[in-house]
């Protein structure tokens, strides 16, 4: 048996996975930062059991190219992600740690 | 030697490629297709020689899936982009051609 | 508390999720497809906590463009991943369902 | 009118924008990177006006995360590709110069 919890982290494992392999390489720039920030958000938003997405470029973290724009790496994304099945809703999180674009679980409630 | 035309036909090129890769396979709906339009053109234009970038998603070729929303593929892209090296003008454009998202070059202008 | 066939889950979402955005649009042929095959498991086995994977391009689901060759889509992508987190393992699946590309948990076991 | 050069710059353009945006973001290691090499060489040699195309990623670039593996970045890819229209040839690559993954045209010659 297969429970609500657990696909309903399955779902949000699906969703940071997706995004970060989706938009990674997008050239963007400070002032197209919070528009890429909301597409990122609607686009996740659209598919099903997300009920909640953040997504945040830091922008102390974006670096220039020598043509004055970036292009979005795993370091520059934090994303927060809440999922929802049945009652149960998956809070995950991406964010840069250790080097790494750290995608974890960070907390699973059953509704009350 | 190498021709300003040349260049701009190289750039023109590189710019269609480059946006149908990164973008095909994004989560869209209809609403959030005035979104997408808006953010490729301003992505694509941050990049050296870009003139002008006029990106249009078809909606009568839109296809919802069973969950209400689409994913961006090759046969709803129509983008026109024009690139410019020192004077000479190129025009290319993507559209759907006989199942096929062809990237072809419109003209090529000299500077008067 | 967060239990480790949660995590389990939530691994095998990532690796759902990621894979299909990352090789959406490729360019391939029926010769290409064994290698292009081998190479999304090799690269999918990298990841942390990836403990099987099976990636089949479905033949009879490919569609020629004009020049002779496809872009990797959803409908021919069918994919099994098993993830283990502390002996609790995970095995999912991507398949082409209802037109989409479903991504779906199949059982969740305990070591023991 | 436009010239059989100038449309192997444009699909040599293509090309290096496709590729670079299709495959930044894969997870590899110096174990899987002949293998992506050659996968990147078959994709893009099926694609209509390709006459030759050398990937190579630079394994002193490589960086491994935490984990042991790497994703695709731009600084480690090294592309040569030659385009063909009508006999007129056209040699572009792709090598990270001053920070940036920088396509450029290296020669277009006509057949004698």
């Amino acid at each position: 048996m297969i429970q609500d919890r657990e696909k309903a982290a399955f779902e949000a494992g699906i969703k940071l996975g997706a995004l970060y392999h989706q938009w990674i390489g997008t050239p963007f720039s400070n002032d197209l930062a919070p528009t890429i920030e909301k597409v990122i958000e609607g686009s996740v938003s659209l598919q099903p059991f997300v009920k909640d997405i953040k997504v945040s470029l830091v922008r102390e973290r974006v670096r220039e190219n020598p043509y004055g724009y970036s292009e979005l790496t795993g370091d520059v994304l934090d994303v927060h992600v809440v999922t929802e099945v049945n009652g149960a809703t998956c809070h995950a999180a991406l964010s840069f740690e250790h080097g790494y674009p750290l995608m974890k679980l960070v907390a699973i409630e059953n509704q009350g």
